[in-house]
């Protein structure tokens, strides 16, 4: 990316082990993040240096693994999170591999690409048991970010049985969190939405019921659903002020609100909070947490996450993927080098 | 309270059974509350109508009940939450009778006074096992707020086996945090406290670590103690945007904070909130989940919360009660009818 709205396919020089628990992976497919979308709309991008590679969400085959690498091997393929991690410190071991203290950010090195350098690559990625068919690549693509970062909400919103859920937001992880509530075991999933297509593959993942309203008129419509005291689980999957408060807003007093979505220029008024008494907890997803048992649900094909993929282009024509995300024309870009 | 910094004991007409389910009880002993001081001093006062009742902290022997009233009957000792709620309702059934259905505050109703109407007697009060001795009557009177407000900081913290706890506040409030979190088994508590008298009864309460520094420092005194990762669990009982920042400041990522300090003109920033990882998540207290266990724990002697009671006045003196308090001359005061 060159500055906002200006994206570019160049060459760059090919990546090389630098440390010895490096891999380089081939990419298979790498896609077009809504996180993406912040610094293509010259949101927050106070520092970043331009050209910036882009891209954090990769499959491929390992072509050269570092010399204290062990889990991973050349010809395996692999699905890595969003960030580079050790996997072993404490605070990876305690499932927040996101903030791991030697993490490092994969959009740095720039997915959207050839050949990949993946740091840390024991601790970051994971083997599919085989190569995979054509056909599962677009859903373990999505455990590289979106469907983790939607599983994550999920599981932040303490989603579970017997639990209503609602989603805000109807973006590829708002569409994830509705599957991963209904994989948790919910029992009513409320996908707010106003898109037809969008609420058509909400209803595919298991959404129970569709609200249209916003803001105001949306909580009230959940709170219609909820006897008047509001869902138990609320995944924010929007990341703006008004998507925010209208999660905890939606949430009953002592529910839980999972918010994934980055949260641009909000702030939490400290007295609604309190008075709330919900439960707010989110951040970046620690993807890798999740890993091992999303490339298994997807393997067995009991989920599908890839179908959130609604526009394919290959590598070079990357900018138009950028473009259709940006004006809602598709849901989520995979691009294929 | 006739305005900010304006107490007077008044002459009021002796309440009467108004509902079925209400109870009419001598108060034994009431006291200030830290969330007293904030109209005392002005602070958030718009729409209070002068002179306001105040006070809704009591615990005192029964002197009547309405007709539909079962589980306490006159004689008995009793200790009630500041709010009266049904304890039946789903909300209350999860164990959030703060923001039961039905609640009443009885701020509004004023416990500092000798006769004070319970609405809900059933869901509100509980009586202990018998009269208790004179020198039970500040830790149980104690359970009726200060102490389960600061339990619910060191639940909402998920304090317990294993854990570092930090406690922001060295009020009564943050004392019996202290407390709370030892009693649910916390390894480590450190109390964030700047006064001689508030560390020694910190310590008697079983913190194992005292940090003075506030702000910025207060948070690198807390990661030097903690392998630069930050507290498990962090409560937070003050309510100033300084203290909450340091609260989730001092947590590690996925770790807690309990915030039980009423949140005046604090925002909590949401893309800090995001990047910090860790969970939020407090409000009023609900008292009346705990109140058994402690009761319990007061009677059988294994806590002794009664003494944040520094001062005790005869109700009579209440102005020279909120004084003290006011100008941190006293930690907790208890006002005897």
């Amino acid at each position: 990316m060159y500055g906002p709205g200006d994206v570019r396919v160049d060459e760059r020089d090919e990546p090389d082990i630098v440390e010895p628990t490096d891999a380089i992976i081939r990419v298979s497919a790498a896609c077009v993040c809504g996180s993406d979308l912040w610094p293509y709309r010259g949101i927050g991008i106070e520092g970043l240096e331009w050209p910036a590679p882009m891209g954090h969400e990769y499959v491929g085959i390992v072509e050269g693994v570092g010399s204290d690498v062990t889990t991973v091997r050349p010809g395996q393929f692999v699905v890595g999170s969003f960030w580079a991690t050790d996997n072993t410190c404490e605070v990876c071991r305690a499932g927040y591999q996101s903030a791991c203290i030697n993490r490092v950010p994969m959009g740095a090195l720039g997915a959207q690409a050839d050949l990949l350098r993946v740091p840390l690559a024991d601790g970051t990625l994971v083997a599919t048991p085989d190569i995979p068919s054509d056909d599962l690549i677009p859903s373990l693509l999505s455990a590289s970010d979106v469907l983790g970062t939607g599983w994550f909400g999920a599981v932040a919103a303490e989603a579970g049985p017997g639990k209503t859920v609602a989603v805000v937001g109807d973006g590829a992880v708002g569409l994830l969190a509705v599957l991963a509530a209904r994989q948790v075991g919910a029992e009513r999933v409320i996908a707010m939405s106003r898109h037809d297509s969008r609420q058509r593959l909400a209803r595919e993942y298991g959404a129970t019921d569709i609200v249209e309203e916003r803001g105001d008129a949306g909580v009230a419509a959940i709170k219609d659903l909820t006897n008047g005291l509001g869902a138990h689980s609320v995944v924010e999957a929007v990341g703006t002020q008004e998507s925010m408060m209208q999660a905890i807003r939606s949430a009953r007093p002592g529910g839980h609100v999972g918010f994934v979505g980055v949260a641009h220029d909000v702030a939490v008024p400290g007295m609604e909070l309190f008075w709330s008494l919900v439960h707010v907890h989110g951040g970046p997803a620690p993807v890798r947490r999740f890993l091992p048992e999303l490339i298994d649900l997807i393997w067995n094909r009991q989920i599908d996450p890839g179908k959130v993929f609604d526009l394919e282009l290959p590598l070079d024509q990357a900018a138009a993927g950028y473009q259709a995300m940006d004006q809602r024309e598709a849901i989520k870009v995979l691009l294929r080098p």
